[in-house]
């Protein structure tokens, strides 16, 4: 696991050759919000306009990342795995890739914290996007399962 | 777009340089079903299993793939991206990505050409996996928006 987001990127590039490709770099985390970035050329289409598959990959990533930045931050060991993604694409984007990913309103990461530690696995709701000018290019509500390692 | 199915898998490597890294291949097309393959190498991550966003870019790419070569069958030029999508993931996969699509239960591809056809734009659902052993790792409903090249 990334012991913290100056180490995220590294942990990402070493462990998944998919975000090589991709040149995923992480741009920023103020302790709850997590931006990923990445030029258009690598995860281009047919059309010309980035590919869903990178879009959602990006945003699994950044809700991922999120996840595992909060474990990270209480000195949690956890494997963590995305369980569910729903993912609305709602404009082509033809610029680079800029994502971010929070959780969703309504998580309690203190309770999501405490149920890992007493049952050894818990979930957390994450909500990300990629920007496309003032809107949204998409966005993806994904569901993290954490499960404490042994 | 690509011509037939024995044109896919070119097309999809020659335009989406993802698709290269995962060293995707068609593996079979019978008109209605489409199963595409990957080793798991270059889709793994950092559990050691499979990438959760190559196996939601292996599942996109087998729905977009079942829509333009049911347009292609039909000589209809038209642009399809993926407008929404939902991924279950089920189970970890350590094992090479076995994707295969087809419409969902209900749809119906005569409607689709005939609305596209007429009103310039179109929308079909497919449904995908990716077999883990007997089960699967992860299924996606996914809905794809053609529009008709002018």
């Amino acid at each position: 696991m990334p012991r913290d987001a100056n180490d995220l990127e590294r942990y990402i590039l070493d462990n998944i050759p998919l975000a090589r490709t991709m040149q995923l770099r992480v741009a920023a985390w103020d302790g709850t919000r997590l931006d990923l970035a990445a030029p258009l050329e690598p995860n281009i289409n047919d059309k010309g306009c980035a590919f869903g598959g990178s879009l959602g990959s990006l945003m699994t990533l950044a809700g991922w990342g999120v996840t595992v930045l909060t474990l990270a931050a209480q000195d949690i060991a956890a494997d963590v795995f995305v369980a569910h993604s729903e993912v609305r694409y709602r404009a082509p984007l033809t610029d680079r890739l800029a994502a971010h990913a929070l959780p969703a309103p309504g998580q309690d990461l203190a309770r999501f914290v405490k149920t890992l530690r007493s049952h050894g696995k818990a979930r957390l709701v994450i909500h990300a996007a990629v920007a496309a000018g003032m809107g949204d290019a998409c966005t993806q509500t994904a569901e993290f399962a954490a499960r404490l390692r042994t």
